[in-house]
């Protein structure tokens, strides 16, 4: 009875009429399954993944459902990109530089050392960057957006004090990708081990060193116990962008409408993100600092040294790569661009308050 | 005939059937009116009235319209928020700040002297701001959502250079609202002139000074050819954010969906409106400087007198206006938290790698 009541409702006015069935076409209900790289404890990053999902079903009122899942739970968390180029699941919400063992092209959309920050990236890819991504990213069956950012990153937790270059000879590090090149220049011994494997690794001494993300994510792996000396800034990683990766021919079936509603969802959890661990560092600061961190500062030699090799590692990727050239040539174009003009903005701006904001204590 | 054919193709299956006519009502047309409280000619920051029309209507398939309308076309520019709390038009993107003169708390989601910067902003309405924001605009019959930011703004246009506070005694500065109160209390004479009258104003010396956006937006106004001294930080405008104000009456009428899209747009439109005033003040900047503009520093005494300043009226505010100080003191909170974090990551990043651009020249 009440079916046909609403059919009947239907059709008493001609428009509600037509409308219904061209409704019915471009409003299908989907399901995709989306994997995060991350796990449900890093609740921030993780949580984009949800944010996303539900801002998605949110604004199509159900019809398309993006269903997350943690890392590991579908496919294993650093093959979640390869997973959707494949066509495994529809989507992930991973971090490309995982991937820059095939190419180092990867970083570029992500994170690179001593690159463009947040809101520089953003303007970046605004203004071109995105249009060159794009481009590689269709070569590996993908589309792609920024959907989250975690700012900058701490410089990691350090048994011991370094100071000068000669401290780093040796030195094993937890680190991965480029930074690892860079630091191995310097005599620095990157080590890739799980997550999972580090703590116990710093406790034995087996490592000296290893970088994670921030106060909020850091504090829940206690490093602060076995590492204490908390380096900033975290050079390699000034911004990191999570992707939402997309399988190209999953894309194109979509209406153009849950495209569109795809698309913006992801522009928005990027603020999203990004603000939420802002919120949430600067407590986990003092709650570190009270459980016996001890800040340190890289010190200008450490830094304009791993510049220095950072620069040289560019140059050696760029004269082998074409592709990674052309796009890392327009982002460090705009990463002098972009701080001309930050310098005299935001940065002198945050400078006085900066100021002003320990005068007061 | 087609209309029929429609039709039954829609009955063909039952699922299809039952659905079209809940879509129907799930999903009404719906037209709404937004004023800009900016001209057509401010590409980037009306551009977000356009962007977020746009938004909405993709994501929605073309059934919530809302059509953007420049300053003045509608109500008049500085009174659109008015003109959505009383239900004359639905919504309106606008700056809050043009309503202080009714109560400052209206300042607090927009720009405070000396406040939070576009991050932090962000980041602070995440956790907590947002919600307090809320029961004030609730009072006023609206639905407040942040929905772009310009960043950091200039400090404006000077005739002649500034060093001292002395030479802020009697300079007659074209600027509004908290900034003129902070500025009177040392001496200077805020000025009030629509914008198209500020050119002439300081052609012949009527006025000393004026501040307006950015360069990318400055530049159009041409003041570099009759005050060439340009100053920064914009210590008023650290970050202004442009709100969508809606009229809560015509909200609750909204389907969920479209509550969620309007929402979600907005977020996306804050993230886009920032990057794009990131992407083009690089480039008019270069310009200004090559037209003869000569970049100044307001100097460490006028920044912290004004501060200080800043501080008194924010302090004698407070003292009659509890609504403002419930929010303020949340704010003011925030701005602290934001700082201690803010200067070890994102600030010691952005420090060294504005001394290598240097270094690079």
């Amino acid at each position: 009875m009440r079916r046909r009541t609403m059919l009947g409702a239907g059709f008493a006015t001609g428009a509600t009429a037509i409308a219904a069935p061209a409704l019915a076409q471009s409003a299908p209900q989907i399901s995709w399954r989306m994997s995060s790289s991350f796990p449900k404890s890093l609740d921030t990053i993780y949580g984009g993944c949800e944010t996303l999902a539900r801002y998605v079903s949110d604004i199509t009122d159900g019809r398309f459902r993006i269903q997350p899942f943690a890392g590991g739970e579908l496919v294993p968390p650093l093959q979640a990109i390869d997973a959707v180029s494949a066509g495994t699941i529809e989507m992930c919400h991973s971090t490309s530089f995982y991937n820059i063992g095939k190419d180092p092209t990867w970083a570029l959309g992500a994170a690179l050392p001593f690159g463009l920050n947040a809101r520089q990236k953003q303007a970046w890819l605004q203004s071109g960057g995105q249009a060159l991504l794009d481009t590689f990213y269709a070569a590996n069956n993908l589309v792609a957006f920024a959907a989250g950012d975690t700012g900058a990153q701490m410089g990691g937790w350090f048994r011991r004090e370094i100071k000068t270059v000669e401290d780093l000879k040796g030195l094993k590090f937890r680190v991965t990708g480029i930074t690892g090149q860079i630091l191995a220049k310097l005599g620095a011994v990157p080590q890739s081990i799980p997550a999972a494997d580090t703590y116990p690794a710093l406790e034995r001494g087996t490592i000296d060193a290893a970088e994670w993300i921030g106060p909020y994510d850091d504090e829940k792996l206690g490093f602060v116990r076995v590492a204490p000396y908390y380096y900033f800034p975290g050079w390699w990683e000034g911004s990191v962008v999570v992707h939402a990766f997309i399988n190209q021919a999953k894309w194109q079936e979509l209406p153009k409408s849950y495209q569109a509603a795809l698309t913006v969802a992801c522009q928005a959890v990027h603020t999203d993100m990004l603000a939420k661990y802002d919120a949430k560092n600067p407590a986990a600061l003092r709650r570190l600092a009270g459980s016996g961190a001890q800040l340190r500062p890289f010190s200008q030699e450490i830094l304009l040294a791993c510049y220095k090799s950072a620069l040289e590692v560019y140059a050696e990727i760029s004269a082998k790569n074409p592709g990674f050239k052309t796009i890392f040539d327009s982002y460090w174009g705009a990463r002098s661009d972009a701080y001309l003009w930050q310098q005299i903005s935001d940065y002198s701006y945050d400078a006085f308050n900066i100021a002003t904001r320990q005068n007061r204590g």
